[in-house]
């Protein structure tokens, strides 16, 4: 990587860690690579979570509970699987002062624990298919940690399912990609690719893994959240078999799919200023904050009382509000408090404006202040505008990846494009692997997926690595990542 | 303990464990001690969580998330918690490879971690009250584990709070035990007493420790939550103080409090019969189960539609349903399966009622089945039968808790009335820890709590111990426990 390139890095680090410090949405704990989420960035998961768990569940699956302790062996049964996450485990090795007979590691995911119980509870094709999801934490112990992108306990869901046929499985893989997509798309306001990774880069143990794709505001791609076709993989490793309606024992097909606190990550480095966070009125935990402006060691019964009369409407009108009445923190000090956390819009009752029946309004987005906003019909003004918000902030974004999307025909030109203007490479290629290895090394890139939205013509567009233009080569978007 | 109760308390691990396997709430892992909570088990949790939750914040606390890895070092900073917790405790040794240089443990609880951090976010009194809550998972090693009551690893609540004043953190750990009495009382159907417990059977760190204790119906107490007012004790040992509106220093005063799905636990143990789990309507993930009779083979087309009808006006009406609409299942199956479960209500909807106008509806409760109910205003009907099973489940439990408490004075009629008719043994107390010794070598029983709802005159009724009355006595409730 170029000096320039490790410069930026730190500067999108401390970009990342200096916003969710300030906006008290976490903090760092003395348990190395460990964060502690903080009640402002737990209230943003809870969001997450209420939106995704509802689509889970529409999508027909279960939540249920495994442990979080896996024994060490399970973890082998899967090749490719041990492969790729024996190095980052945390291992229990004593328990009830006693040293272990068999070491636990703490789950980096749970396919080898939830095989072995489905093992146990699917016979037939009439127990098909089994559609679970859990939400936990999990532990993978990394190098090097950043706040909600990569940290070693990071909390998510899991999805596990079993199908009788590889057409379900792959259905199934398709439709969590989309409900991610949906999420990512309609509330975190950040526009994503969704695509299919390729084979070095895919999940240890699945068939195929399928990813969304976003980009931050530093030119760096993020892998937001993966949905693995796993095939029989797991089901032959463990064993999961069931009886067909033909009456024959058959390995089950399966996906697992995840998304993670990284989504918050994802939130931070999407939209942001110089000033700190900025949130997308569908995932604010409070999209209006109602600051009336309050005089120490005096009477403000009048004006708390109307702040509690608008909040009041406000929430009537299903608007997420909070209402400051802290007489102990200055009006500066709120205001300043609120941008950093990025709350949509702050509206501000002071005692002239009440007389005069008006409010002040103040949009973070594009950090804007109106004086005179009629009191009459507050709501329906400010649902209009949490709409616009909402709409905005996402145009922003859309726009900020056309600018920084760079179509490509050479090696070369992907260099330059990751320096200039950064962001993705888009090009065709013929699927030799040696291209990633030269990305890798040369560019500290990745091919972050072959994207399901295409714009390239095969026939007419060459390999970046061959030169060449076949019907053979496929589409692929290249970038530095998280 | 005699054999007599040992056999008893075979018998009632028996039933705990075949109710939570045949109503599929739990099942065995492959890890010692540690279950897999299966969904209808999680959708019970995802009940108790979604009542107690919005307690939680209706009484100003936010949630937040702390690392489950907590250094060896911290658990020792507080004398009495280390004896309490150290030899219970899953130890992590080795993470991404290498052994660690100081090891972590898995949280048995968390205040020495949060403490930590409290000590970092507290400056003065204008941070006070600090109140915060997470969900979390913990574990704590225990020798002898049964299904949802103890297990290696819990799913639970801790609350955290910090205030300026005793009285306040005082007030703050009563507010939550009355959260808890309201969700073991109104929700689950399970009554119980609040009380104190003595200081052998405190909370290790706290300086009193208040539960909630409830009586199963095998004549054991269940100590299902407990709330404790921690006074300075982890403030002092992690230096957690705050500047005063004197502008001096001093510790914060803090409380915690939690209930696990150990509430589960008391679920079945309080609410069940022969054939099964019995649940409350209130807690039930689904009140009433629709059952369309349907043939194999056959166009089932019409009554499918009907269902389909009563079920979303059902749902309409606010009943939470579940449709079964399960062909390759027979319906005696279906039956035995939601009695096993628990569902409150069953509605079974045949051809013929259909023509009739009429609907069999089942009541689990009592196992009562009633032919000819008006299919018109059935939603109403079942909503007006869900409040009355709510309330004789109710019923049925505080009476039992009625018989099986018994009124004592001395330590030989504790004896008679621990073996029959079991459950509580009320009796006045000198405060000499030498009965809690006799209690526990002779009877294998204990002092459940110093229970608030007193029925004893203190100065007539003598002391089990001493044989003297004295208005320094205090009233007790011994138990044998889970």
């Amino acid at each position: 990587m170029s000096t320039k390139a490790k410069e930026e890095q730190n500067t999108a680090e401390s970009i990342l860690a200096d916003i969710a410090i300030k906006a008290q949405l976490a903090d760092y704990s003395p348990i190395k690579g460990c964060m502690v989420i903080r009640p402002y960035g737990y209230a943003i998961w809870e969001r997450i979570k209420e939106i995704l768990n509802k689509m889970i569940k529409d999508t027909g699956h279960e939540n249920a509970y495994f442990p979080m302790l896996i024994p060490e062996s399970f973890l082998q049964k899967e090749a490719e699987h041990v492969e790729g996450f024996a190095p980052e485990c945390a291992v229990v090795t004593h328990a009830g002062g006693k040293e272990l007979t068999e070491k636990y590691v703490l789950r980096p995911t749970s396919e080898t624990i939830i095989n072995h119980m489905f093992s146990k509870w699917i016979e037939s094709y009439r127990d098909l298919p089994m559609k679970l999801n859990q939400w936990a934490n999990v532990v993978r112990w990394e190098m090097r940690t950043r706040l909600f992108m990569r940290t070693s306990e990071f909390l998510w869901q899991e999805g596990h399912t079993c199908h009788a046929t590889w057409d379900e499985a792959q259905q199934e893989t398709l439709t969590m990609l989309d409900c991610y997509k949906t999420l990512l798309e309609k509330y975190l306001a950040v526009p994503i690719h969704t695509g299919k990774k390729t084979q070095s880069e895919k999940f240890a143990g699945a068939e195929a893994t399928y990813t969304i794709e976003a980009l931050m505001r530093d030119g760096k791609a993020l892998q937001a959240g993966t949905s693995h076709n796993l095939g029989q993989n797991f089901a032959k490793a463990f064993e999961t078999q069931f009886t067909n309606d033909q009456n024959q024992l058959e390995y089950v097909y399966q996906t697992s799919w995840g998304v993670s606190t990284r989504l918050i990550g994802a939130l931070i480095m999407g939209h942001h200023d110089d000033v700190g966070l900025i949130l997308p009125p569908e995932i604010a935990p409070y999209q209006v904050v109602v600051i009336p402006i309050l005089k120490k060691n005096k009477d403000n019964t009048e004006i708390l009382e109307a702040a509690k009369t608008i909040n009041n409407e406000l929430q009537a009108a299903g608007i997420r509000t909070k209402l400051d009445d802290r007489v102990t923190i200055s009006q500066g000090h709120k205001f300043n408090e609120y941008e950093q956390k990025g709350v949509p819009i702050r509206l501000v009752i002071g005692p002239r404006d009440l007389e005069e029946g008006k409010l002040e309004v103040h949009r973070r987005d594009i950090q804007s202040k109106e004086k005179d906003i009629p009191r009459d019909g507050i709501a329906t003004r400010l649902q209009k505008l949490l709409a616009q918000i909402q709409k905005e902030i996402w145009q922003r974004a859309v726009d900020y990846r056309t600018e920084h999307t760079t179509i490509v025909k050479s090696i070369e030109e992907i260099e330059t494009a990751l320096d200039k203007p950064g962001g993705f490479a888009r090009a065709m290629w013929n699927g030799d692997v040696a291209l990633e290895k030269i990305l890798k090394d040369k560019f500290k890139a990745t091919i972050r997926c072959m994207p399901d939205d295409k714009e390239l013509d095969a026939s007419q567009h060459p390999c970046v690595l061959s030169g060449e233009s076949s019907t053979n080569n496929v589409e692929i978007l290249v970038a530095r990542a998280y």
